[in-house]
């Protein structure tokens, strides 16, 4: 069973990957196969819709990298922990959000509720 | 129904409440009644549990007052919002921390879960 750290840091990886098998084989370590990710404009249920949403994002930002920005909470079975991304000479727009997850009982996440806490300016 | 807007703002209300029949009245209209709260020290399920948890807070810190500190970001049954009390001359340890909330399918709170910002210094 992975510990937190590794998931979040699984996490991050997963959405920086762009190679699809490799990605697909972050996701399964990352989120329990019936996991979720929601947001204001995103809302994928399982490996699949989770790795085509991600590979979306990618596709409509190329060569930006997320990179966890805060500490990591944990709780009980809930987690809290901050990202950026961009902000870059490369990647000039950014972005920054503070996501929350619940973790399955093997640990892995079952469930992320992202939340914005940065957006470019016009 | 209630807003979220007015479901938060009742939710401050209710951490503010020493009026035990006022507080348990306001716990209602914000929790739905298995509604629960968890943060790494207190897990409180139902309304009577919550009303109990309340009322060991402001016993242990009387005169301290809950208040809203951000904006309130919801999407689908999602809510975050931050708080803070304390800081000032009569009440003068500062805590603050963001909550995490999902909502029932009547508006009301099902979940929240507390993450912590600050404490006090030493």
């Amino acid at each position: 069973m992975s510990t937190v750290n590794e998931i979040v840091a699984n996490y991050i990886a997963a959405w920086n990957e762009t190679d699809g098998s490799r990605r697909r084989d972050i996701i399964a370590r990352t989120w329990s196969d019936d996991g979720s990710y929601l947001d204001s404009h995103r809302d994928s249920t399982g490996h699949a819709a989770i790795d085509a949403m991600i590979a979306a994002v990618q596709e409509r930002f190329p060569g930006y990298r997320f990179r966890l920005c805060s500490g990591i909470e944990a709780h009980h079975d809930r987690v809290r922990f901050s990202w950026s991304a961009g902000g870059t000479d490369t990647a000039p727009l950014f972005f920054a959000g503070t996501d929350f997850a619940m973790l399955a009982s093997d640990g892995r996440f079952r469930m992320v509720t992202g939340f914005t806490d940065a957006v470019p300016s016009a």
